[in-house]
C-alpha cells in the first residue's frame, strides 16, 4: 500500500484538509494519507522545512511527501517533485528542502519542475494549487506514474535554498547556536548536533550553557535527571541539542522565543573542584 | 474501498470523534475514515452547511459524509440520510444540507428518515447519536445496505432550509452581500459568487469594493497581485469573492466578523482616466 | 484489517504524532491507524486513563492502544502491555490502566513487562519512547507477534493504580462526587455513574444537585428537556451524571474546574407538593 503523507498551514478549521484528501482518494483510493502536521505558522517555510526534515525518514521508502506551505500561490513561483534518499517530495520551490539536502551524505535522485498539467485538476484556481495541483499529481505518483511524465527535469543548483542559521565557534571560543523550534512540550530545540557538540568538547559535564542570562551545568541524558521544575540541557530525540525543564515548559521558564541564540562555554576545572 | 467522512463539533481535545470511528471498524473494518474538520464552533449549523458544501464534491462518487453538528440531539429532531448528486449525507435534519440542495442542478436522488433501530448501537443514549446512530449506519451503509433498509422515505420538502443570506443588488445599484466564513488565514469569505459579479458588471477593474468603511480598488487574481500586507479582492477557489491580504489577515486588517456586509459599486470612468 | 489507536499528549503542531505513524506503517503498512486524541494536558495520567477507558471499547477486539502520556520517559519507569478485555494496551507503568481495571467484571488475560529491544527501533532515544519502543512494538504485535515475545510476564499487581476519587455517601446523607472531565462543549461530567445513583435513590425528580453555591433540580434525560441557556443534570453518554447547559457551556456558567465537588442530596417532599 502507498503512503501519502500532508504537511501544511492550512489549520483544522477549514475544509482544505479534508478536500486535499478527498482529491487524492478519487484518484487512488488505496493510499494511506498520513497527517504530518497541519499547524504550521501561517506561510513559515523555515518551519516547514524543519519538520518535514525531522520526520519523513521515519516513513517507509517512497513514501510521497506533499509539503503546502506556499506563500507564493499562484505567481509565477515553480512546483518541484524531487527523488531524494528514496522518498519523494512535492512542494512549491521556495527552500522547504532546504535541511533535507543540507546534508553530507544526501542522495538526490531526480528533480522535476511539475509543468504538465494533464494530471492537475482542472479548472486549476489561483488560490488552492494544494487541491489543483500537489494532490492530483501525488495521487497519480502514488499509482506509479514515472516522474519524468509530470514535468521538466529540473537541475537541482536551481532548488532554493533557505539561508539558515549554523552554530559556530565564536573568538572567545564559545560554540553559538541558535533556537530553531519550540516544541508543543516547550522543549527548545536548538540548531546544534551531537557531533557539532562533540567535536567542541568531549566531556559533556564540562559545558555550561548560557540562554537568555540564565545558565545551565552539564548535558544530561533525559529529563529526569534532573527535580521536577528544573532546566535541563540533552540531546533530543532528533540529535540537536534541546533546552528542557522536566515536567515544565522551557519556552515559558527563559522566556524565549524562536530563534534565540544560546552560547555553549567550556568550563575551567578549578583547583578544588572535582568535575566527573 | 469506501469512504466515510466526518464534519462535526466535537474539538479534538475528547475521544468522542475517536469513539465514532472505533463503532465504525467495528463495523466495517476495511472503510477509509476521512476528518473533514471537527472545529466547527459548537451548535453552529451554518458554518457546517458552508464547509460540507465546499468539500464533499471533491470526494469519490458514493462517499458517506456523517455531519454531527446536532443542538437538539435526544429530542424530537429527525435524521436523515441523503443521496445527492452521487454522495450520501447522515445528518439531522435541522438545515446542514441547506446549501448542497440549494443549486440550481442538484439532484436529489433519495432522502430516508432513519428509524429503523435495528442498525443503531444498543442501548441508544440520548445525547450522543453520533457514536450510536449516525456512526453505525454509515458504516452498515458503507457495506452495501441499500438506503431503504436504514428507514422510511421522507419527502425533500421536510427538509429543514437555513434561511441564509444571499446577495442582492439595492435601489443605488450596489451589489450588497455577506461575509460567510472566515478561514484559517483570515481569508473572508463572502456569498457572492463569480457567477453573480459577471452579471453585476463585466470588468473586474471596475469594481469598487467596501467593506467596514475600506475600499479595494478592482479583483484580482492571486494574493501575490498585491504587495506584503496590502488588501485584495478575488474569486477564491470554491468559486466565490474573497477579500484578503497579501501574506497577512484580512479579519485583522478590516476588524470584521463573519456576517458583516460588503458593498460592491461600479466605479465611473472619470474624463481624465484610463482604466484597463 | 488490524487497527492501532493513538492517544498521547503531544499536540498537533509538531511532527511527533506523524513519525510514530512512520514508524507504525514501516513495520506493518497494511495497519490502520486511528487517533484518539494527541491533546491531553502535558503529563496528566489521570485524563489519559479517563480517556482511554471511555474509548477504548467502542473498537473491536483485538485493537493495539497505544497511549503515551509518559513524564518519566527514559527514567526507569517500567513499559507494559496489557492484553484486557480482548484488547490490548502498550503505555507506562504509571497508572493509565487505573479505570480499565478498576471495573468488577475485568478480564486481564496477559501483562507484559516490555524488555525485549529486539523490536526496538534503534538507537533508542532516551526522550522520545513513543517512536523508538511504543511504535514498533505495536506495529509488531499487529502483525501477529505474540505478546510473550517482547519482554517479561509481569504480575498484575505490580502495575500502577491511581489514587482515584470515588463517589462516596457523607454523614449527612448527601451523596458526594467529583468533575473528572470538563469536555470541549464544557459539559461537567463526574465519577458518579447511574448504579451509584440509583443506590443513592430511586427517584431522578427527587435530586437537588449542588454545585458551586449553585442548586439544579432533578435529573432529565437530554439537553433540550430546559430551556436554551438553562442548566441541566443528565446522565451522559458514557453512563455518568453530567452537569451542562443546554447550547451553552456549563464550565463558563459554574465557574469550575476540573476536581470540583458536587453534592447530591434527597428533596424532602413537602405537604402542599406534589413530586412526579
Amino acid at each position: 500500500m502507498n503512503i501519502i503523507t500532508l504537511l501544511t498551514d492550512f489549520g483544522l478549521n477549514d475544509a482544505y484538509v479534508g478536500i486535499m484528501k478527498g482529491v487524492i482518494l478519487s484518484i487512488n483510493p488505496y493510499v494511506q494519507i498520513i497527517d504530518i502536521s497541519h499547524s504550521v505558522t501561517p506561510q513559515d517555510i523555515t518551519q516547514s522545512a524543519y519538520l518535514i526534515s525531522s520526520a519523513y525518514k521515519y516513513f517507509p521508502q517512497n513514501t510521497i511527501h506533499i509539503v503546502v506551505v506556499d506563500p507564493g500561490v499562484g505567481s509565477q513561483r515553480q512546483i518541484i517533485a524531487a527523488k531524494i534518499n528514496g522518498h519523494i517530495f512535492i512542494c512549491s520551490n521556495n527552500g522547504i528542502l532546504s535541511l533535507i539536502m543540507d546534508k553530507n551524505d544526501v542522495e538526490i535522485e531526480e528533480i522535476i519542475c511539475i509543468d504538465n498539467d494533464e494530471y492537475f485538476l482542472k479548472p486549476v484556481s489561483k488560490t488552492f494549487h494544494g487541491r489543483d495541483i500537489f494532490a492530483p499529481i501525488a495521487a497519480h505518483l502514488s499509482k506509479g506514474i514515472p516522474l519524468k511524465k509530470i514535468g521538466t527535469a529540473f537541475n537541482q543548483d536551481k532548488v532554493v535554498k533557505l539561508n539558515i542559521a549554523k552554530p559556530f565557534i565564536s573568538t572567545k571560543n564559545e560554540l553559538i547556536g541558535q533556537v530553531v523550534h519550540i516544541d508543543h512540550f516547550g522543549n527548545l530545540i536548538t540548531n546544534i548536533d551531537s557531533e557539532t557538540l562533540r567535536k567542541f568538547n568531549k566531556i559533556p559535564s564540562m559545558f555550561k550553557i548560557l540562554i537568555n542570562s540564565n545558565e545551565i551545568n552539564g548535558i544530561f541524558d533525559t529529563y529526569t535527571d534532573v527535580e521536577i521544575g528544573q532546566p535541563i540541557a540533552l540531546i533530543g530525540s532528533s540529535g540537536f541539542l534541546e533546552i528542557s525543564v522536566n515536567s515544565g515548559k522551557g519556552s515559558d521558564y527563559f522566556n524565549v522565543k524562536n530563534g534565540v541564540n544560546i552560547k555553549i562555554q567550556t568550563k575551567t576545572k578549578k583547583e578544588d573542584e572535582c568535575l566527573l
